[in-house]
């Protein structure tokens, strides 16, 4: 896909709680914000296909299917294809991966990526942390769920094996939820933005042990968008177009019992792999990231999985200040997961914000960080027992 | 997309009520058919990405989501990115529509598109006859839901105003059905094998008048798949590829109370309109087709919204022959939705399926279709309130 497709324009909406605004004024706004973002102006008519990427409608707002005719309405445009995708917590990455697919096929010049979800809305055994593990088997069928294996127990499986295996430390977790939080405060679109010390996340209650409360990212509404066109006519939108230069999705086994490691998720492998590939690029080239910590061992395992540091030294780096917006490699200079929030579909995509952004170098100076290459990567992990992963590659050059 | 993109085989399961399978045994099925339909032989490490349509698990078999892990498990294959898609009724055509995307854009060679459907196992108020009309709202959000509204009773809408506007009658829809279910006797994978006559039709217990109950496709499990491949390396997997020639969908409101008609469907308008530009070829050339047919009236509806004939024709072509297996123009020989049953995402595909092996000219002699321009057409509507339509045009030769 390397310099066939380029994103002109992104929007989203700041995440949160959003008892107030309904799904259709989340994806409203994020769009809004999205046409308006575009340097040159952009009209929906420009617009020729979308995808929706919406993980479960079914569990949270009590709407099991969200076809295309569902965004169309909100959106208001009715003359394009639209395909709702859903692909657990990769959901948005992978929506936009369909969407530069279509650009890449030459049928479409310009489409829209969209992800959105409602996450707050719903209380009680049906919500993320009874779904998010096992497969959103909202009405409870997935095996894993009827074990009670939510998203913190099957974490907790991996954290426990990375202390055994890697010597990693609750301090260590403790210490990605402090750099998060720092970086979230920063952010306007961050649903926490607060700091938070060593002692602080080691006092919070236990979830599941090892991890603390605030070892866990918080369940979050928002929606986010982004518009990618051809690269070959991106500057009559913008003179600051971003490149897609790999999108690449990975799978592994749905199944916790089946997996081959619990240090190492291959799905995340597996996406990293196909994504430097398809780039012409190595994990080296990449100047920062945005990288999956719905829990913050989790973070750790990524950036190793991924090919940023090598198995077991992600935690020492961290110590050493080489993760921090102001290190050598900035990781989830936006917050994170953990601080941004996590809103399943919205998530990828707003990721994707932040890395235009970053590349544009337009966000608030304390928050940007430095550009060598110019190059920034995004990442998911999720679904079935973390069996989805996507890796998202730009570029603010060809 | 015109001459990019082949399908080099296909395979389904009979459809039916298939209470002694789980959807991964009729997935599987399905794809060890499919994988052994192709005459030069594939293997499952020449595929290179899949897109698995299904529309609504969470109100079928309880669970919300299925990720693109749940099929790469179902079919031993987890080193490609599988993207799982949802759009209403039809949600395979529109999987088989990004597979071909997919194809186009040059990043994959061959691809799979996979649709399958559990719809029997779950009875009560959660099943289609609530949920289809009101977008698969299977917690019951929906207005239209609310108001009682599903799939009989919102077709019923239209087949009044049919009665009204064009002078349709009862003994019009029952003639789709009595031509229909004769096609699917020839059909091994046809869920009801029996005629029906005028009267039985007739003397059936109403649904929601006008529609009796045999002017209703039952609730059928299913699945079915295709493999489609770079147009220019068909030739090393068959020496009788099917060509893509035009694959798109149209959308309309989700809303009943914002239609602008109720004898003309603008999703089906939209898609077929896209479709025949893509293909560079008019309805004329059409030999033969398989259209969405969920009730009886909807089949007359469509075949005037896609141009076969004008609007307010249908049933008089009908009552000549004229749409009959033998007539100038066969509608779904396969027995359509009516005869051989509407797994939602697995209909658009199984309809895929039947033209493929038409165009091949390999389906039992009595169900043959003779052959013109050797191009045939399939076409769903469906989602929220008819909102999303698929049209999809395949052509033995280029």
């Amino acid at each position: 896909m390397r310099g066939k497709v380029a994103i002109i324009g992104v929007g989203m909406i700041p995440f949160g709680e959003l008892f107030e605004m309904g799904l259709e004024e989340m994806v409203q706004q994020a769009y809004i914000n999205c046409l308006n973002s575009v340097d040159k102006g952009i009209s929906t008519k420009d617009i020729k296909a979308a995808w929706f990427g919406q993980w479960s409608g079914g569990g949270m707002i009590g709407q099991g299917a969200l076809c295309g005719a569902s965004l169309a309405t909100m959106i208001g445009n009715r003359e394009i294809p639209i395909t709702r995708t859903e692909n657990g917590c990769p959901t948005g990455s992978d929506a936009f991966r369909n969407a530069c697919l279509g650009v890449a096929s030459g049928v479409y010049d310009v489409v829209l990526a969209m992800g959105a979800e409602k996450m707050r809305d719903k209380p009680g055994v049906e919500s993320l942390i009874a779904a998010g593990g096992g497969g959103g088997g909202i009405l409870g069928l997935h095996p894993s769920w009827m074990l009670g294996m939510g998203g913190p127990v099957l974490q907790a499986l991996y954290a426990t094996r990375q202390m055994h295996e890697l010597g990693y430390t609750m301090e260590d977790y403790a210490r990605v939820a402090v750099k998060n939080h720092h970086n979230g405060v920063a952010c306007p679109y961050a649903h926490y933005r607060f700091e938070v010390t060593m002692e602080r996340v080691l006092n919070s209650p236990i979830v599941c042990w090892p991890l603390h409360l605030l070892d866990c990212c918080p369940q979050t509404d928002g929606a986010a968008c982004a518009i990618v066109c051809r690269a070959d006519i991106a500057k009559s939108f913008t003179d600051k177009p971003v490149y897609v230069l790999g999108s690449n999705t990975g799978l592994d086994h749905k199944n916790m019992w089946d997996k081959h490691s619990f240090v190492e998720m291959l799905s995340t492998v597996r996406a990293a792999r196909g994504a430097f590939e398809m780039a012409g690029i190595k994990p080296d080239d990449v100047d920062f990231a945005e990288i999956h910590d719905c829990f913050t061992n989790t973070e750790l395992m990524n950036l190793e999985d991924i090919g940023f540091c090598k198995k077991g030294e992600a935690a020492n780096l961290l110590r050493e200040g080489y993760w921090n917006r102001d290190g050598a490699k900035p990781i989830n200079p936006s917050g994170g997961l953990k601080a941004h929030g996590h809103p399943i579909a919205a998530t990828g995509i707003g990721q994707i914000c932040e890395n235009y952004w970053q590349l544009r170098e337009e966000v608030e100076p304390e928050r940007q960080v430095k550009l060598k290459n110019g190059i920034a990567l995004s990442h998911n992990v999720g679904g079935d027992a973390f069996g989805v992963s996507c890796v998202t590659i730009l570029s603010r050059s060809l």
